[in-house]
């Protein structure tokens, strides 16, 4: 899609998912999915792991990014993020020879905002609400021409992150449902696309922390709703609402969005850490927190996919995971 | 190969390797290969890593174990074994619903000790030396009619770990060079006798740690050297010797093998986990401690695979690898 068609809005179908396919070979990885026999143990069922924090930058968001900045003619890209949203947009404006800036908030991890500055972007810390972020780039776009890549409500990044799902259909000839978890709604609108037209039988389920139930809260109205506080030690799942695209994708395709709170995330974490021997992010891990929760597992089936969608942690929090006693 | 050849001798080719593969399909994973960016990065060459580590059992040895005891008649098996060899072999005779002993050193590792036993095997602490174990197993062989399961110098096992081997030529289109933990070097022959069939261009070498140089003795002295007491963090590459069947293999196929303290295993192990955010087990992290100890580099070449072989790590050693300061 080019600059001109930016504000014409539609669902991006599995075409457009084939498509960022294409464009992000060699680019993203096709992540590993196993299994974890001691999760299947212990659950019950045969639980699969989709590895995204194998990626090149250690989350999903490369996919989306990717294929949308691949696909701008503009050579200034800005972004307003947290953190792996600009992660992703600064390693692939680099990539495509294009200057990036983006607007952090002044809470930002330490760590990411090193690695955008490495990835060679510019990064600004700006502001404390995100809607001083949002004026702060449209200021950057009016002045500089840039073009500023949504972390969420745009096509091209939902078709960029179902290639997650289109990849867990190649990878998995049968499987009963996927957890995937949600911010924003970027990632569960594009995998449940890919999932429901490649494997229609299979459920596609989103958890959300209980501080941010963006999605739950949305589908439930009908109609956006924005969390003016929304908290939790997962930082990828605390945008204060889905978009209006994502919305309608989950609307759609999405058969249920479960509820965790931070202490199930970080014992999910521990779990990950300890038995599945892979470094989680807290968002990574809330789709185990399911399971840990033990939020009405029968739904889940036999056979069930965790989207684990980032590795971005600290030392600290991952050495804290190990050693702590519970 | 059937029971009553189990004493003809003869090097596996790669047919009996794809023969393999089909065996132990569904049953040993097909492991990830991906490459690790931040180490690409820090030592100038493209690194990818061959994660055994995903294995049901994470390590390698399902493969040859696999293999051979589902080509066995025989409903009774003895391994005898440090702890990776027996884990496999129990896991292996599980599965074809036979009964397993194993015979450990007094020494082993307890949590390999007890995924023994939770596999369902009969796991027995025996004397302090290799020769004592030895004659035990055969005191048992003799007893009940049992099938002792070597745990490399056979060609069955040998073709199993091969397996390896032509995945890594399946997953990457081109490579340099392979670098391959050295215990008895069963997963070496089997390796290098794929690739050098498959990838002839690429070199294939092995590690061994300084306490233990087994296969460089063997190769220089043109015959099994046999050392009193090998010594190595590397718990997996600490036999007394290799065998003759890969000593012939590792002849005519490896290029090379290094030495590594166990300083520089340990240095491996933690920035494996650190910059990777895998879980090595030593003898997974002598192939990183190459690179680490800057051994003559630049024969490696521009792309790099390193086979971690395994993740049977305690949390002990994986906490205290993460907080130690250095």
């Amino acid at each position: 899609m080019s600059d001109g068609f930016m504000n014409q809005v539609y669902l991006p179908a599995l075409d457009d998912i084939f498509a960022a396919s294409r464009r992000i070979e060699g680019v993203a990885a096709k992540t590993p999915l196993v299994e974890s026999p001691s999760l299947s143990k212990r659950f019950g069922r045969r639980v699969y792991l989709k590895l995204e924090c194998f990626q090149p930058i250690r989350v999903f968001k490369i996919r989306g990014a990717y294929n949308k900045i691949s696909q701008l003619s503009s050579k200034n890209i800005v972004a307003v993020s947290s953190g792996n949203h600009g992660i992703a947009v600064a390693y692939s404006s680099r990539l495509l020879g294009k200057k990036c800036t983006v607007i952090l908030p002044e809470t930002a991890v330490q760590e990411k905002v090193n690695t955008i500055i490495e990835y060679g972007a510019e990064a600004i810390k700006y502001g404390k609400y995100t809607t001083d972020r949002d004026a702060k780039a449209k200021e950057i776009v009016s002045k500089t021409g840039a073009t500023l890549v949504h972390p969420f409500n745009d096509p091209d990044i939902i078709a960029g992150q179902g290639t997650c799902g289109l990849e867990i259909a190649n990878q998995l000839d049968d499987f009963d449902s996927v957890i995937v978890p949600v911010g924003g709604g970027g990632l569960i609108s594009g995998i449940s696309t890919a999932i429901k037209s490649l494997k229609p039988k299979a459920k596609v389920y989103g958890v959300e922390p209980q501080g941010a139930p963006k999605l739950q809260a949305a589908l439930k109205a009908g109609k956006i709703v924005t969390f003016d506080s929304p908290k939790s030690i997962a930082d990828g799942l605390i945008p204060s609402a889905v978009g209006e695209l994502t919305l309608e994708a989950c609307r759609k395709h999405v058969d249920g969005v479960y509820n965790v709170s931070d202490d199930e995330i970080l014992a999910a974490m521990k779990l990950l850490i300890r038995e599945a021997h892979i470094f989680p992010e807290p968002s990574g891990a809330a789709p185990a927190a399911v399971l840990l929760a033990n939020r009405d597992l029968e739904k889940l089936g036999e056979k069930v996919v965790l989207v684990i969608s980032g590795g971005n942690v600290s030392l600290d929090l991952l050495a804290k995971t190990i050693t702590d006693d519970d």
